[in-house]
């Protein structure tokens, strides 16, 4: 048994983990736009990355390290320094000159693709880094790109011998979300004393039905990184609490994301039941999650069930309209073949549809196999932002 | 050798083909929504559906009759009779009984799912039908649900020996429009002399290259439907012939979808070569055509090339930004590299962008592989568009 409890100190839970948000004058306005998080012992990371081919600069420059122990770690926004080829890995060496009195020092971008790292700025703005501060929510804004909002979560873990750790987090997500990796970095300390191997595995699960679960846009970024750096200060580690801590954080962190996708007003989780197995249930759920065709009756507050139902068939997984059903929250729209959808039911459906936060249950009726993905609905925000995005 | 000559007689073509649309108040204001398509001689058919699993009734109506010929085809808009269980095959059977003088009456049907034919009106609108007529912009305009234009397409094609034949066609399409087929119904008539089990291998090749490399949404709906009827007629065939017009007229058409693609202002061919091999430059153009930050960028007119790189990565095919170009039809933007993307560039670039019509080259440099798919953008329009559809 353990106990967790809710911290609002972001990545600077832990012990030994320091943090801020400067102004470059990458963004406008002098708004934050470099962060730092620095640790004052010597951190083992885990980490996971994009699958993109085209991989940006700083997760080659952070891949070429191999296996290595950091303690600290610089992010700029604005600039993803992504199609930057061997000269954008090189910039990121010219500015980690500035850091030679730090172990390994790694760097993290997101913004813009296709354009050189604004060294000179960058260089200035590490300038003005104070690593004794505790500033964790300046970190979390100063790598918003198109978040409308910043994204922190943290726990205190006390374990049944009086011991405890913590996990502390922060992410940036907004475009680009994708069942496949996203467009997201998410920082994640702690200083609980979690052996390196085991810290990877777990990050790796948890990834799976958090992060990889999420969608806004079904597009797959050049720099998505979730990174895990523990100092082991507490002294304190249990695996179970450790996972289930972890696991939370990131379902929070993940579930926060699709909240504020880029136009979103909606967050709909995507419960499949029934399927074939895990696998298919999860090719369901990512599907309806990406449909355009949802994702706009969602935004329309329309119980559209029948896109729902072609989503599924769509997918090529194992289904049948004999044997699908469909609720909205409890509200049963469809159920083998019989139609629940006289005017009152579609009031029910549709009350349901104007919730902030909803599920949308599919029982395809096959077998045993499920998922839960989370998705969000499309509207003229999300156009507007995305037509606008480098202008 | 052969000359195809452009006809503007859709459907009706071909000797011995007739074709009108009526209104049986499917529609509002009395616009068309029935249409029917008839040969005064039995028809061979060739046919492509949906993949989707929870295919339409009609279709599975069709499947059931195995091999077989007709003479009539019975189209409405307005309902898709999909998820609508047994119920929605036997509501095609007592519409048919009004057809008892017809060979093996086929019915389509293209519209909302989830809601049963109105049975009643479609008699009714069925006895309004003049077998004798040759309207076939009629049946094309019948046909439509979101679409803007209709769509028709049909050649002469004259043989060296002096015989000729014609194939003509229309189609609908607009929304849910996506690689693996698409809501799109598309019917072809021709008298050529064309042996059964070649026209369908005939189709089934020129499907791959038109309908389905053409992208609106990425949805794949329940009713998806190319059929081809062949009556022998002119007792003419040259497969060559037949193949190449067939081809022209199916890219046409898959092209005019596009083009009135839900909202659409603007059709890109994304014309991917040098990839490993052929499928993979397919799974590239596809993620183009299907990509959310490429489509809304279109819209904004932003040759924001690093989201084409990025689509590029996230698809998963060999590719490197070192050995990558990309270009606005012929203006560069991106070469192995090298990004050509001063102001000037960016200007030019731009230009290209407000054109109607243009190509995005990608060559991925790897190996010959090429295809070219087609799509459009993203706009405000297509999301009022789903937003609203039902109400």
């Amino acid at each position: 048994m353990y106990k967790l409890t809710y911290l609002d100190s972001g990545v600077c839970s832990s012990e030994g983990f320091f943090a801020d948000g400067v102004s470059a004058g990458l963004k406008a306005n002098s708004a934050l736009d470099m962060a730092f998080i620095y640790s004052d012992a010597p951190c083992d990371v885990a980490s996971v990355f994009t699958t993109n081919k085209m991989a940006a600069a700083p997760i080659k420059h952070f891949k070429a390290k191999g296996d290595f122990q950091t303690n600290f770690v610089l992010i700029n926004s604005k600039n993803a320094n992504a199609m930057t080829g061997v000269a954008g890995v090189k910039d990121i060496d010219e500015i980690m000159q500035n850091f030679s009195d730090k172990l390994n020092p790694v760097m993290s971008s997101t913004g813009v693709i296709g354009v050189r790292l604004p060294k000179e700025k960058i260089i200035a703005g590490t300038k003005l880094f104070d690593i004794t501060q505790k500033n964790p929510s300046n970190a979390a804004r100063a790598i918003m790109t198109t978040d409308s909002f910043s994204k922190e979560c943290a726990y205190k873990v006390e374990l049944d011998d009086g011991s405890s750790f913590s996990i502390g987090a922060m992410a940036k997500g907004a475009g680009m979300i994708n069942p496949a990796m996203a467009t997201m970095l998410c920082f994640i300390t702690t200083d609980a004393d979690v052996p390196a191997h085991e810290m990877q595995k777990i990050l790796d699960e948890a990834t799976k039905t958090t992060f990889n679960a999420a969608s806004v846009d079904g597009d797959t970024s050049t720099n998505d990184t979730v990174m895990v750096l523990a100092n082991k200060k507490s002294g304190a580690y249990d695996k179970e609490a450790f996972a289930d801590a972890l696991y939370k954080i990131m379902l929070f962190l993940a579930r926060e994301m699709v909240r504020d996708g880029e136009g979103a007003t909606k967050l709909v989780t995507y419960n499949v039941t029934g399927a074939k197995d895990d696998k298919e249930a999860e090719i369901a759920a990512k599907a309806l999650s990406d449909s355009l065709l949802v994702k706009t009756a969602l935004y329309g507050e329309d119980p559209n069930w029948g896109r729902i139902a072609s989503t599924i068939g769509a997918s090529g997984v194992a289904s049948d309209e004999m044997s699908l059903k469909i609720s909205f929250d409890n509200v049963c729209v469809y159920d083998k073949g019989e139609v629940y959808f006289d005017a009152e039911m579609e009031k029910k459906a549709a009350i349901v549809m104007t919730h902030k936060k909803f599920t949308i249950n599919c029982d395809l009726g096959i077998a045993k196999g499920s998922f839960k993905a989370y998705g969000c609905d499309l509207g003229y925000e999300y156009v507007k932002i995305n037509a606008d995005y480098r202008t």
